[in-house]
């Protein structure tokens, strides 16, 4: 088995064991989707942190792909084992550290672990308003956006991406799609006013430390209040030329104003909102009753990147519709 | 076609045209989902309501089924038109209201609509913050809840529903479960200091008129607010003995308190979360550590009713869960 | 506590502990979606049945809402024992006749248990072939349709219905829409050919025992296979003036058919294919290109009843959209 | 605009305008999720094909992000018109081949697009039996897979993915799992007969033309075929030591038996179905009862890829966990 770290391959591949003309590409293994529910109760005001975590290793796997030989196969079971023990022995205050303190265990005591990715989706609660006061352990789901956290050790550089989903955002004036080409199969008419609305899903990349130094120390928490801040006010305050511009100003502000981050990527689609011909009625239509659209939908994958940033693609790998 | 108005039956049943032994009994029909954004926009600062609507009716319908004689078949796109339509000609600041007024006219102008069903979910949306302020025309969409209201219109009758669902609780403490009766089958061992949590389905009826008269006036919104402020400041105060002793204070005080509602009922899953057992790692594991379960769930399904209130079923046929 | 048998009260109710003014309605209480999957493996062949099972208890609850009394609450965690148990020790064939065995032993071992419902989802799954013939232990599961079963047991009647849901049809001509009136509203034209396609969501109640005696003895895995098989051969030769000619022409052919069966009940989306306009592009479009519409749809509630039997709305109470 | 053509960087990207120190990088848009079906009905015996249509643009867009400059911007209306208009004009008998005729549709003709991605679902149907033969033009969707196809073309090159996903298999013995290490945080025995049961997501590369040649001639429907009846017979057959083990079996198996493709990809659950622990009631349990599990899983990325062909990360990026 021989360690391969061409500019494409992230993972460990199986070059040697050939069986015929077969041969083992990349691959990880692990567990997924670990529920995990912490609470913290030191005093009578508690708190929580509600994740859903996954792990994957990378490493010298080979055999038990070939043979069935499970040597090195640390089992998905353990590594379940290992997140939940680890919730009570080695607990971090967010997911971004908790994530890394897993990685660094099992890279670092698993022999056949040379990298892997360590996941999370972070449910948000806040405290219940009861007699005027939020209360000390009754908690009510915020929404609408999950936050997530992915750690990427590889080649012995960690890589750290957070993010948010299913952040939805409407404005109903204040956007405009003009001057776009006509070909042959054009038939949309240009609009100076029409409603703009998304659901958000983006990653960003921190500024990651050279290969074997650990990662810098960030606030983790602050940098996520402050993009989520900084995407809603850009998204609220741009007069939008289209969508692709409203996503390049969230994201070249964001950078712009958060040095600890290296990138950040976009998918976000167009949630069309068609004004409805109400002109077989006898009825104007001033841009008041809308049919929200299910599908289709425009999408737009978009990529901000801080000039003179090395680019990280392990840090992407395996992260649905953002590599 | 006779009209039959027995105890259980709500909608016009067939009982007349019989082809050999087969009966045509409850029935109705209409568009579903019909997704609307209403923008009110006479001032720069635009508000906006979304909504999911469905219409049924429900009447002499008995040809189409048996011959395919369409003539007293309403087209459901005809429905769709309409409340496109209503949303600009005839709109209402709730969705109870703008339902009302969809009943009214189907029943009021269609010959063969008895009565019928008029439901919307709405999604909930907030301005976004930008440069310290709310914004006038961006928004966020608000989670987690999902309010919902359902009009329906039968024999003369207009019965109003509202209600919510997905709204997410947990209460960290303050729960217990014990006293229960042990059979063979029994292995749960009895505790005083559990997670509790749930996710809330409610929905509440509002006092009817007598049949005949219009729906009495009710401030829908504000009714809506103190409910979900009850409902969750309740949730917070009790100390739960049980999910069930839960439910009844909730609706208890919510009737207790708002004297428009003649009962309120309860869908509401009890969403285990495990303790984990650490011990095999040699750690304590003090309420700290616990593994959230998917299935199975607790269910229950509770009504609270106003003491003297007639009961409606019609108010609740085909509330998925509710009936 | 008094036992209420009103016309449209299924569940007991509390009426004597009133609290204020305030009363316990119907209500129900149990574990839902315990995942079973049972191998039968007496001989190499195995087979294989695969529930997600739900069992609801009524009766005599009302102190544990009023008081947190649990003396009469027998936890839901022993009803999923309870479940898992009876798959080792009691196990029937077919769904039905297993929910009919659980929910005899919960009403007639369980004091405060005066009824309930025991319903359950059944995935299909089918030996694979491998070496030409039908492997003995390895399994694809089928779609699309999923079975259901409901064992209702109140005042001591055995209600089953059974159905399937999520069967998806499609007929590419065959079908009309005309003759439906028109109002201000109304722009849909008459259609001689259009594609009519739904997604089936059916239950069948079958003739019940007199109260006080067992269900009759039915072949619950035949009937659904022809219910299955008339269905489908119904919607394929039925020329089509509306979905609910089609629906009835299903229904009363099935009941004609299948004398074990009291009603079937259907909920049904017209799933809507609307023809693409290609005409700016000067392509004709003889009914080749559709656009297959998600929101909204057309939705048919609709029940096909054999005459002379008795309603039976125990029978149906809680299950979504059919009651 | 430069293009850029680095090992990991498969879309071009902004370097050469940058705004104060950031820049545009990778980015795609267009078109999601057009439902189309396609009925061909030259004879009374109609075929329907039902697709899920996606179609991405890649290439000179950096002004419309920067600027709002939408003069480059083909509209994704424009690629929805032209997915249907095609349907009509210009089908292919297979997603691949109508998404290839898509693909080199928009590189040739439209100035800023120097690649793009096309990709589709197809929902499959059978032939309705009716009066014991397959009806001419009524179908009922099959389950429960869903195939899948993506066409990239970049720098030149035709890279053509098939697949498909939502296949649910489960062998009920015949699966061990033995010889794994063992850490401090290692609870899981060993086990000689356990269900294995996985969802089947597989993606698989056909070997490419050289750049600037266009992909060879395949029988994509027979490959697809080929590939489904493998998998599934290589799952039935293989004495399965670990899931790893079965994937890398399968995989082997599907490119000894089809030269045309160059690599196979999966991404499988590990679909645990627990042995329900039934001692508690004095009852043995040999593999007969279990309990089928959502979360956690087991999640296994896999590549087996063919001696000697070129990767082509090109092919998979943005296909959600293949990636």
């Amino acid at each position: 088995m021989e360690k391969i770290l061409d500019g494409a391959g992230i993972m460990q591949k199986d070059t040697t064991i050939a069986s015929g003309s077969v041969v083992l590409g990349a691959n990880q293994y692990g567990k997924a989707e670990v529920r995990l529910v912490r609470i913290e109760r030191d005093t009578p005001r508690h708190a929580i942190t509600d994740l859903n975590v996954t792990s994957l290793l990378r490493g010298d796997y080979a055999d038990c792909y070939r043979t069935g030989d499970n040597a090195h196969v640390l089992a998905t079971d353990t590594q379940k084992n290992t997140i939940y023990a680890f919730a009570k022995e080695r607990w971090s205050a967010t997911a971004e550290e908790f994530l890394l303190t897993l990685g660094r265990h099992f890279v670092g005591t698993v022999p056949w672990a040379a990298g892997g990715r360590w996941d999370a989706e972070q449910f948000g609660w806040e405290r219940i308003t009861a007699g005027g006061s939020a209360h000390d352990h009754s908690f009510v789901r915020t929404g609408q956006e999950v936050r997530t956290a992915a750690v990427t050790i590889e080649d012995g550089v960690e890589h750290i991406v957070a993010g948010l989903k299913d952040l939805v955002v409407l404005k109903s004036t204040g956007s405009e799609f003009t001057g776009f080409p006509r070909d042959k199969y054009t038939t949309l008419p240009e609009t100076t006013d029409r409603i703009l609305a998304t659901s958000v899903t983006a990653r960003w990349r921190y500024v990651p430390a050279p290969a074997g130094e650990p990662a810098p120390a960030v606030d983790y928490d602050a940098t996520f209040a402050a993009v989520k801040a900084l995407l809603l006010e850009t998204f609220a305050d741009t007069h939008s030329l289209s969508l692709q511009q409203t996503i390049f100003a969230i994201g070249e502000r964001i950078l712009n104003e958060l040095p600890q981050l290296a990138e950040i990527r976009f998918v976000m689609p167009n949630k069309h909102h068609y004004l409805a011909d109400l002109s077989p009625f006898g009825l104007e239509n001033p841009n008041e009753v809308f049919i929200a659209g299910d599908r289709p939908y425009g999408l737009m994958n978009t990529t901000v990147t801080r000039a003179g940033q090395a680019e990280a693609p392990a840090a992407w790998e395996f992260l649905g519709g953002f590599c």
